[in-house]
Parts: C-alpha cells; structure tokens; sequence
C-alpha cells in the first residue's frame, strides 16, 4: 500500500483540494523529512513543505521532490497563501493534530474554505510495517538487548535508579542507537508500583527487585522492553507474581493470529491475571503498537476494537502493580505473522535467569 | 505573581467556571505533577488532575491538595462528565494546546458549553524566573558547561559527530543533568551551515570547525549553549567570520536593560552582521526565552513586541551560515537585571580560547 498515492487518489475521487498534515511522525512516514517545526500540504498534483529557515537547506537535501516553502511571519499564514494560490475550498486536515488556533488561523486566512476533520488516516498505514521498517525494528531491538546484557552485569547494590537509566543509555548509543526511545523507567523495590515511575536518585538495595523499561531508537524506530532482574536472591512472594505474569504474557502470546481480535489477546493475559485474584492490579492495556512511535496503533487493550493482522507489530506486557509492596511487569515485541506471530524480542526472561 | 491564584481571581471576576490546561508544561508549571497524558481543570474553587492509571498513584503524592481523577475511556470524556456535574457553561480552553479532536469531543459532551479560546495566559508567568527557578537554571548551565569542558579535551581527529555527541549526554548525565535538554547538535566542517543539524556518523578531520549546540536538564529547567572548537589552527576566513559573530553578540548583550525592545536587541546584533556583508547568512531570530521549555517566551527575533523586564532569561545566538562552506553560533543564556543584564554562562569563547 502506497499511502501518498492512495491518499491522493481518494483527494482526486472526492474532490478534495487537498490535505493538511501536522503530525510530524506521519510527515516522516510520508516524506522522510526529519527536521521538526513542519506542515505538509499533500495535493493531487504537487505536494509542499512548509518549514522554518533552519530546515529549508536540509528539506531541499532530503525531499527534492517536493516543493519546500519557507515560512514567513507563521507556518499558518504561509499556508494560508498557497492554499489561496492553489484555490483550494476543501481541505482535510488531522484533528489529532491540529490545534485549536491553527484551526482559526487557517479558516479566518481564508474566507470560504471548508475544513474537514479525519482522524488517523495516515496512521492506519502506520500499522502494517514493511520489510524496511521490520529491518529497523529488528535492529533497535537487539541494540536495546545487547545495551542491557551489557548493563545488567553492572548493576550492583549501592548504584542509584539514575545511575542505572545513564548506563544503559550510554550503551544504547554506544551500540548504533539514535538515543533511548524513551525516558528509560528504572524503578527498585516498591517503587516498581508505579507504572511510570522515573528512575531516581534512590540508592538500590541488595534484596530489591530493579524493574527496567527501556528501548532504543535506530533510525527512527522504536523498541520497548521491560525486564526484572535482581541483585540477590528472589523472594518466594515474588516469585509467585512473577511467575504470573509470565505465564500470563504466555497465554496473550500463544493467542495472537491474523483475525484474532486485539481485545482478545488482551482478555487472555487479564483473564489469567483475574483468576489469580490480583484483578485490580493490572490497570492498563496488554500492549500497543510501535513503530516511529513509541505508542502507536493497533490498540492492544480490553476496549479495543481492532482485528489483528499480518505485519502488525506491537508489545505484550501484562504487569501486577501492588502500591507499597512493588510491581511486575514484563514486556516483549511481536511481530503478527501469517500462522500466528514471531517474539522479536530475546532478552532472558525465565525466573532462573533473572535471579542475582 | 501566583499564577494560579491570578487565573482564579480572573475566573470569578469574568464569570467562567473554569479553565482548561491542556499543556503538559503549564501543568507542571502549575501543579508540579510531571506524569505525561494528563489535562488539569482549574475552577474558582477546586483544581482537579484528570490522568491515567499509570500516573494516579504519582499525582496523588506528588499534588494531594489537586482532586486527582482517572480517565474512564478517555480523558476528554471524563472530563465532560466532570464539567457536566459542576454545571460549567463557559471554559478557558488553551486555544494553541486544545486540539480539534479535543475540542469537538468537549463540545460534543457537553450541549451549550462555550469554548473560549485564550493564548499563552500560563505562559506569559513563565517568561518571568523566580530565585527558586534561577538557581535552577544556573545549574542546568553548570552541568553543560562542566559537561562540555569534559568532552572538549577529548575531541579529536577521526571521532564522528554522534560520538561526541553521545560523550556529552553520557557527561551531562554524570554530572546530575537528567539529560540533555535536546537532541545535541554536532556539525562538522560544512555541515555546521545546517542550523539544526543532527550529529551524524560522519567522521570529523584535523582541520574542522566543530560546532556543538547543546543543553542540560536539570530538575526539568533546561540550559541551551553553542560553541565551535577546533582539534587545529583556525582558518584566516574562519576567524574572520567568527569574530564577526562574537563581536555582534557582545554588541546584543550590552544592549539588554529592562524597558529595551527585544527587536530592538536582535537588531544590535543583526545590524553588525548586515553592515559586515552577511545580511542574509543570520536567517533566524537572536534567541528565546528558556526555562521548563527549551524555547518559550520572551520571543527575541526582529518582529518581537516583546519589552523586556527583569527576571527574564533568554538566550542569545547569532550566527552566520554559508552554504557549502559552513556555520558559526555561538549562544550564551542572559537574565535580565535591574541595571542591564548579568550573562549565566561562561564557557570560554575567545578566538584564542576555542583553538586546538
């Protein structure tokens, strides 16, 4: 699938003058321009990049094909003209990512133009990755691997969460990485009950359970893995959670297939996890899709009404939250193939492996 | 000033039932809560936090005088149904943080509720530091110059651009910052005529100019430097250039005193440049305010109506970028003082000072 071609396709067959991209990801989708402070404007014929000065030397290097425009005064009045050039009256425009002010900047610019809102068009391409993208996926995920093996030998008693986060970090680009795909999560002993906890300045303890949530980007594309691991010995309490959530990680993995619904996959670890009796202690979706972004579709949650298909790629993360006591959760990529779908991810993760 | 106590007293004396806060940085300006995926609603009495699972249990430490509630299928419809039961029928929005989407869906849940659109009420509190946000940035500053000073020392003939790059987070990082405060900017040789160029793979030889642009974090207060060094001897033509922009900075900085137009301030340094014969090599603004965002306000560019006042920190960052040759910044952070302005940073800048 062609995203720009069928794009312009349906402009052309709904008699659409053209469409307003703001989202920057999908700009990168689209064109493979990198620099921020961007708006495409995709038309049947011609397709224009309005930008600031800084970007215009790299935008004419990196999408001659396009027309770059620089801005002047605002990205929103620049616009305004070309779109008054181009006698445009019907514009889609992305209404996740279009302000409330661009929004009247480009109406009060334009007397008689018609806005319409569309929500996830470009996202829905997203989805599917190609062969290229799975190559870049493939790569960020064993840069975060090799990055916390190298790590994981390190980590010690005495060590603080931050200090952790920065090693981790440096060796996600030491290794190829662009950066972490995110603020990496380094949460020890009951800290690991919040599910976002930012790694600190609290110094780890030796009988402590150290949850890490990391993932490197190569390339623009994302991995996002969770692990546990231990200084010392586990204790028989967490073990038994521990185990759970694996086996309920298991349960979601084993049930993932082309025409499965994505709230399926989800009920498969929740259900296990319910069973257990720890049913309020899992508060958030199995997973998400990843890509250029970190969270991206399909929606891999109790509510979500998405069919799973080949080629999407999303996490598998069940957790059990129990706020002062701590936290579990574990988190692997996958990868929908045609029979059923492929772990991308390897980092050991059994309970013998992961002990001190 | 108490901002939140102003928007408060503004509320109650106009009659609006409140005011929504949709920027995550406003939020945290406000409220302290630094969870992502969360929108506060400030009324004349209560504030109220709506998030998500993963943020409840840190919002509920980090701001137990804010009612924090959870998102039940989505933040803007639990929202609706919180407006709904405190019978708000006239709400601030954040007119360049609402999305469409947002928008709609508020209007939506809620027949007769009027938006009214405002623009930068928050942000006009933040252009002015408190002490307690000045020693803040002072060491957000340190951090990166000490960080800076480390990595400059080993920067040497045959490092790539990234690799220096990633020495200077890892360093920023050591030394207490959280991180950069943005993707660092190394450019090499001619790649320095890119304003915004990303640190590449490319290999730096004896005789570049290296420009560095770069940042710490620090308790979420950002600095924001640039340098150029030299592994060798400076060019004739690069020393040339270089002292141009020195001298059109330093005419900026003497210009700065509370009451000064900050057009007026761009205009000491663009005019130097101009009458040098490189009026259209310095294609952006000198430089913008900094604080818990990288840019904010005050804007410092050639069509600012900004007056300046104390309290104020901005950077300044003139520049002159040639294509094909290459690019010299140099960027210093300022705070505006009773008599004129004290400069925060001091990285060495001298011509014979930046030498290999």
């Amino acid at each position: 699938m062609d995203c720009l071609k069928e794009i312009k396709q349906t402009l052309t067959e709904e008699n659409i003058g053209g469409f307003l991209i703001t989202n920057a990801v999908n700009i990168h989708y689209i064109t493979n321009f990198t620099g921020s402070e961007s708006i495409l404007l995709i038309t049947p014929d011609r397709d224009y990049l309005f930008t600031d000065f800084r970007y215009i030397e790299q935008a004419q290097q990196d999408i001659p094909w396009i027309k770059v425009v620089e801005k002047k005064v605002s990205l929103e009045r620049t616009i305004c003209g070309k779109l008054k050039r181009l006698k445009i009256k019907k514009l889609y425009i992305e209404s996740l990512h279009l302000t409330v002010y661009q929004y009247h900047e480009i109406i009060d610019g334009n007397s008689g133009i018609h806005l319409i809102p569309t929500k996830g068009i470009v996202e829905k391409y997203r989805k599917y990755k190609t062969d290229q993208e799975l190559e870049k996926l493939r790569t960020a995920i064993s840069i975060a691997e090799n990055a916390y093996e190298g790590v994981r030998k390190k980590i010690q008693a005495g060590f603080s969460e931050k200090r952790i986060a920065d090693f981790l970090e440096y060796e996600i680009r030491n290794r190829g990485g662009q950066r972490s795909s995110f603020e990496i999560i380094c949460a020890a002993g009951k800290r690991a009950s919040l599910p976002h906890a930012r790694a600190t300045e609290r110094i780890i303890e030796g009988k402590e359970a150290v949850l890490v949530d990391w993932g490197a980007s190569f390339q623009f594309y994302n991995s996002d893995l969770t692990r546990v691991c231990f200084i010392d010995k586990i204790s028989p309490d967490y073990k038994k959670i521990y185990q759970i959530v694996l086996d309920a990680q298991d349960l979601a993995i084993d049930s993932i297939k082309p025409g499965r619904k994505a709230r399926e996959v989800d009920g498969a670890a929740r259900s296990y996890i319910e069973k257990k009796g720890f049913a309020k202690c899992f508060g958030h979706g199995l997973g998400h899709g990843i890509g250029l972004e970190v969270h991206e579709g399909p929606i891999i949650n109790s509510r979500s009404k998405e069919i799973l298909e080949e080629n999407m790629v999303f996490t598998v993360e069940p957790g059990i939250y129990i706020p002062g006591w701590g936290g579990v959760r574990i988190e692997d990529m996958v990868l929908v193939t045609p029979s059923g779908c492929e772990v991308l991810s390897r980092a050991p993760k059994k309970l013998e492996e992961i002990a001190g």
